[in-house]
């Protein structure tokens, strides 16, 4: 029932904002009804990702679910490069990763610890996640770092920025080989696992295959007619496309996942929620980034490593938060209302910018 | 008896601080005493408050304590803010935050660990203390790396100011609910409470609102003679704004709980101490930075809440290695000496400023 | 047998580089040879340092190991000192901590790791070395911070210098007061010697104090002589003094404790080899930066303590990941793996420059 008014959401949402871009509805309609349409095809492409991974077997589909996790965000990104776009990218990217520890985790904290006085979680595997996160900040600011207090030519920089890339997407599959097949057990014996990984899919692997055909398709047009009115949006509303990208694009990206960390939250599974914030911000910084650099480069204009510095500010502000009050494997009501107001206040001077 | 000599010192240096005053004695005399005059008034307050929230029972008087704990800080700032001061209200507000980090609590655990070969606390609480204390840090913090590299205008500068001052207030009256409502009984399961708690007051309930009064008067006319000299003294001694307010301001102001802390130390009850020197570094951060933007802000004359790079760096360092020393819950007289030998470092720096 | 092969590459490679210095063999081979010849003196030397603190008696043994544990480092530094290579002196003592931190960590991580699932140490030690490391942080920062954003003049800049480097070495003064004398026992119980101490040396006293004294003077030589080569090395292959101070000088200085190290580790003796990175990067920071900046300043030309934006970088970065990944107390092949990729961005950057 639920599953049926979701594909009829779907589809309506898709067809409006497909009429809206071939009638000229306008790009404030247009980009009104793609936001709204990419908040459903993004979570189609999750739910066909999980449902072709679950038949892929244990390993090929765990390595799925871990590298397609943020394909809508991938696809988003792609045409955001397309279009020399990079200052968008690399906020949208700083949205998806601020957006999920303070965010997400802010949220799933807080509406889980309204319920629960105290949430637990295992510390370890929290830990290992932490040291990632630290190599991807790392991988982001010594760049910034030296580029900036050394004047780097052009060369330089590109040289930099495609190493850094290439060693963070080694980081990432070191890391699959070490979570999924030299330490598999250690880590299988913390994970709270997520109740969606052991279900049963609710679709046979033929539909599934196809519908992540379909899934990506979709969201791959939802993305080339939402980019292609941001440039109107942002001038319209005298928005900087910082904001635009940090904040609304990355919040329509992640909306899926999002309230699937809230709702795991709220069944008192905290360390599921906390795996899904963390985990697909190391996604973004050590896959979607390093990707979108070499996508970039194949295309002949480079997209550099080097964010701003007050995006680099949030970034690491975020990991900072969410590493201490995660440190010590249990949550309340009140740490998720600290990551929240961490948020706000990036909010507002992402804003203002 | 001892009682008695505290009430004698604290009358006669009153008492010479209001003369020189009036009759004129020159900046450095009226500075000189009324800085010993502040010790005391300010140590006066703080037992009358103590009193006065003993008898408003047990959540009212937990608020008080709380909120009033700095009352003597609050009322000098206020002075300094009427007189347009504000560099040096930054300044007091930064030695007050590392002066507790620092020398308070560098203070206690040397002195403390001198007497006992290990002392030991509940971390539990510390981590709470240690994400509150990152929050601030991160307010500070966010405007100041925005403003600058992003070139606010003055406008967009008093608006962040403002709300992020908010966003602490909100922060810090959130935890107030957690910590005497939602979470009372968790937290005071591993509070250590200081021994002056726990005993009756010395004065009755209507001596103690009288004293209370009598005290907040004498600490606001002491604190307008103080902040009236500082001109000439600051000049006269070729000291820095930033150097008197961070080192003697802060110190005066403080010393009261700087005592009380050393004491409690030294009787074994570290965790007591501990919470003094991180509730006070809080309070000032949450509470008293923020409240003294918006009284600006009232009087007409905003003061931002943009700290200078290097009073960012002395609260980043002091909340880093308070955090780094009291993460493992056990303290010994090392700790207490690199915490001390940090503030020497930052107090040279800031008097070579 | 092992060891007099040993001696023979040692007595060779140090004739071939005095005969290649006096002979005028060009700066090239003298370079070379003189680098291979000081990865042996600089292990002849801690040889003979350790068998003499072994005679010495267990005190005054663990302080001569403790102090003099890089006497090649201190000696090459002083030999660059004398020429004025101020730049190459502090980014020789950078790469000394992060060669240390991130490639000898690294290293004894990753092959230990291949070997064993999971290692694992006492935390508590580790703890106590982490707020030590942060204080040399501090310490190394807080003058940068200061001198860049106030713009001090060469006398402050000095003084400051001169203050900080006074307060590391009484911070490392302290620190053998409370591991040899106030804690020895707390800290022996947790510390997990390495097997060389607890060995027999090979020598008698008399041969070692002898060979002390030789492989002082051999360490001087081939110092002098690999120094003198420098400037052509450097700028025949168009290397900055940066990138051969950190990895070049860094890496043939240290080599000997490097494999002693990975060799611990692959005994499964992680928490000895953790206490080699550790201490010896404590050694650099708080022993041998400020005595050379001293030596500098009898010898009339005062080296200030201001380490480069990236410089600083590079040390606050190894510093974050190691305490990140050291603190849970057990190490496994990927974490290894993280710090190498760490030191190989930053080697990249550092080539860059």
């Amino acid at each position: 029932m639920k599953q049926k008014l979701f594909f009829i959401t779907l589809i309506v949402m898709f067809a409006l904002s497909g009429i809206s871009h071939y009638a000229g509805f306008g790009a404030i309609i247009e980009f009104i009804f793609s936001a709204i349409a990419i908040l459903f095809v993004a979570g189609f492409l999750g739910k066909a990702t999980e449902s072709v991974a679950h038949y892929a077997g244990q390993r090929l589909g765990g390595f799925l679910n871990a590298t397609f996790g943020n394909a809508a965000e991938l696809i988003i990104a792609i045409f955001l490069v397309r279009e020399g776009l990079f200052d968008m990218v690399k906020a949208s990217l700083t949205g998806a990763i601020i957006g999920n520890l303070l965010l997400v985790l802010g949220l799933s904290v807080l509406l889980g610890g309204l319920k629960f006085k105290e949430q637990r979680f295992n510390i370890q595997l929290a830990g290992h996640n932490a040291s990632l996160m630290i190599l991807a900040v790392i991988g982001l600011f010594i760049p910034a770092i030296f580029v900036t207090s050394e004047h780097f030519t052009k060369q330089q920089d590109e040289f930099l920025s495609l190493t850094v890339a290439g060693i963070l997407i080694v980081a990432y599959i070191l890391w699959l080989v070490f979570s999924m097949i030299t330490h598999k057990d250690v880590l299988a014996e913390m994970e709270e696992t997520s109740a969606d990984h052991g279900e049963e899919p609710a679709w046979s692997k033929r539909t599934s295959i196809i519908f992540l055909v379909v899934a990506t398709a979709m969201t791959a047009l939802v993305s080339e007619w939402l980019v292609g009115t941001l440039h109107t949006f942002t001038t319209d509303f005298g928005l900087s496309e910082l904001f635009v990208g940090a904040f609304v694009i990355a919040i329509v990206g992640n909306a899926a996942e999002h309230s699937a960390a809230v709702m795991l939250a709220m069944k008192n599974k905290i360390g599921a929620a906390v795996e899904i914030a963390v985990g697909s911000s190391l996604q973004i910084a050590l896959f979607v980034a390093p990707v979108l650099i070499f996508i970039s480069a194949f295309s002949g204009n480079t997209m550099d490593i080097l964010f701003t510095p007050i995006e680099l500010a949030a970034i690491g502000v975020s990991v900072f938060i969410a590493k201490s009050i995660s440190r010590d494997g249990t949550t309340n009501w009140y740490e998720g209302a600290l990551l929240l107001m961490v948020y706000i206040i990036l909010g507002i001077a992402f804003y203002l910018v």
